[in-house]
């Protein structure tokens, strides 16, 4: 293999998964430059504090710098690779690295989720490459997948657990019996849960990956904006109880669907809520922090995808993938597979997606209430697959569990708001929705 | 996007997945237009009795020919799919094909275990494309994420459930408790096995592909004749009661692992054969005709890929998004990722790899028997990590059920010789390796 000029890397951000990536760098130098055809060097590295020390790091003092516009625009800098995330300054950087022609890798999902149209236009200005595998569910190949092995299918649905820290909260609740709070302490405790958590167990990161998913593997954009969100904050050991009632646990899903319309055009939904699935379904034996993505296409089947999801060095192994690909591109003058976003179908809002939902009423223990409550469903249009009753013995209470057919996601909220407001139920003391074939 | 020229396709067989192939062409057609940025068309499709009636395809009578040569030396074909299977003549054809620039995409896992290096001279020769994700594991997109995603990491140990109808076969036998033949008749009748068995059931199959992962994998040539083999012929239900016993259950592995030998130089392993797994292994869920690949890298941790590993429409899915692949890559005049083989690792043989093995001996229930047992593996230099000794009451017979720690494998097959040898073992009843950390 004829040896070449070393490609030149500017590396914006030096945290975990930065310092990660300039070890791998080092370490697999020689592996890299046989896999390439060119060695990697790195030209800087741009972070706030660049006289900190960070004595373990293999390279030079002087590579850093607190200067990442003049990095990202140093004429000898072929490919940029952003690991800071955040919307600004990485958005401004990345146009101005992709115009100028140079190649882009990213983790930067919030990012990705919010404008990807701007960054893939850049991109198509400079005739150059983006690469952003590292964005969603960490080392676990899954973007390149969808872009490229599938092209030749038709994806039908994405369902995925994308969030370790809420995994890792939902498996403690589901196997302890703790209360939310209680497993989010744990999960700090041991690192699975940042400080300020609010982005994980509200649902935003799940969010930001379920729109980048979506527009993979639909060939459509939809941005984080597109996506229905609730958080894993109001889960309960009761809801958990619950679930496990009936064969199932409580999962926070990420869930893009293509659905062809009765007009016969097709839409796209995409959603991030907890959600009870059967223990038969694979990913309900994904736990801990674990990240695993559920796709299903027309011809392909069922695909399943496993892996670490977060952490330095899975992320890390993520972005060298794509700077050995970006990388060999630039040594061979072309660029990979751009973002394909022909599709452009139409966002289902979530009233319209059809779900099933678990209802428990408190009610008053007396002859007819379940009439009244099947009456309310009935008015709704939704249909009713099981009800169990439980009298509870004090006060006159009972406890009514109700799991729906299928029916539009507002039908069954305006359900629920009605139900609410009959005086014979005195609480609606649990509702979630139910994704897969349960048994009962 | 700017409309081309049609890419011209020769497509080499019509079996199940020729015809899945030919049908997703036509069905898909507006959106692989729109991925590729120009139409693909047939130009012909080459089996072995052109006139036979196939009226459900989609594509006229007049394209069919038993002239495959002819047709892939044609000037106008650009891409040819080759959906035949065996050494001759589709190694001939490909060659001549890729020589002649022509992009190749092929589900002929044999021919790539036997020959991938002849095949990747010949992509070299002519500059252009050859890809085969449809080789291994059906529609599970295995090779790209292996041959691109995780090149910036270090794969050391590839762990695979690759063949659908010994996973199938060995299913059956763990949940009902049927013997080989049985198992293996009713899979028959299912369809999930051929009238000849034998590349199934022996493991040829698995062999071919765990060449190919290996090779992919660690960037290296392994070849079929690389892999130790054995296939599930002999796994009795004694086995698998046995395998029960220890919380495991048996499947057919393809296991390639890369290792650092003491002189400080990697070596490379790849082997097929009947193995306990423990329940909680990922790969021990894996059921039916399903198929799975478990990978470990040193960055990215623990992957792992699952789906249907075989069937028409699966394996077709593979083809197309291959198909879409060479296409771009031609509209935009450049080749994919090459195979890299620059590694050159030398092949470990089977006597070398340390494996873990489970001994069942019929052996005369007297004193002393244990001591005598224990001072066999003592002698070959191979650990015990635990015997259980049942009396079985008549004839003064016991069962002595060993399991050992790691050794290698050539010290525990002569282990073995040497406890067939003794006097006072009346037979060997069962010997099986295990995979996996095993509780007891």
């Amino acid at each position: 293999m004829t040896r070449m000029e070393p490609l030149k890397l500017a590396i914006l951000g030096c945290g975990t998964v930065g310092t990660e990536v300039v070890r791998l760098l080092h370490e697999q130098a020689d592996d890299l430059t046989a896999r390439i055809g060119a060695p990697l060097s790195i030209a800087g590295i741009a972070v706030r504090r660049p006289d900190r020390d960070r004595g373990a790091l293999p390279v030079p003092r002087e590579l850093f710098t607190s200067d990442a516009v003049g990095l990202v625009k140093r004429a000898d800098v072929d490919i940029v690779v952003e690991v800071v995330g955040g919307l600004e300054p990485a958005r401004s950087w990345l146009v101005d690295a992709l115009r100028a022609g140079k190649s882009v890798v990213t983790a930067n999902k919030a990012l990705l989720a919010e404008d990807t149209a701007t960054l893939a236009a850049a991109a198509a200005d400079g005739d150059t490459d983006l690469y952003y595998e590292a964005a969603v569910a960490g080392a676990i190949p899954l973007l390149r997948p969808l872009r490229e092995s599938l092209h030749g299918d038709r994806v039908t649905r994405i369902t995925g657990i994308v969030n370790g820290t809420t995994n890792y909260i939902l498996s403690k609740m589901d196997s302890t019996g703790a209360g939310f709070g209680e497993a989010l302490d744990e999960a700090t405790e041991l690192g699975y849960a940042e400080a300020d958590p609010t982005a994980d167990v509200e649902g935003f990161d799940a969010a930001a990956k379920a729109a980048i998913l979506a527009s993979l593997g639909f060939h459509t954009r939809v941005t984080a904006a597109d996506v229905y969100r609730v958080g894993i904050t109001d889960v309960t050991a009761a809801d958990v109880a619950a679930a496990k009632e009936m064969g199932c646990t409580v999962k926070l899903l990420c869930i893009a669907e293509r659905r062809t319309d009765p007009d016969g055009t097709d839409s796209v939904s995409a959603r991030v809520h907890p959600a009870m699935i059967p223990r038969s379904h694979p990913l309900a034996g994904v736990g801990d922090a674990y990240n695993a993505v559920f796709v299903e296409a027309e011809a392909a089947g069922q695909l399943m995808f496993y892996g670490a999801g977060a952490g330095g060095a899975p992320t890390a192994s993520a972005v060298l993938g794509d700077i050995v690909a970006v990388a060999r591109n630039r040594r061979l003058g072309r660029s990979g597979t751009p973002d394909s976003a022909y599709a452009n179908l139409r966002i289902r809002p979530m009233g319209e997606i059809e779900t099933r939902y678990h209802i428990s009423l408190d009610v008053a223990d007396r002859a007819g209430v379940l009439a009244t409550v099947a009456t309310v469903f009935a008015e709704h249009g939704v249909s009713i697959q099981t009800v169990r009753q439980e009298g509870r013995g004090q006060g006159g209470e009972a406890l009514l569990v109700i799991v729906t057919h299928r029916a539009p996601d507002a039908a069954l909220r305006s359900t629920v708001d009605a139900l609410a407001s009959l005086d014979i139920v005195r609480q609606v003391a649990s509702v979630m929705r139910v994704e897969g074939e349960t048994a009962q």
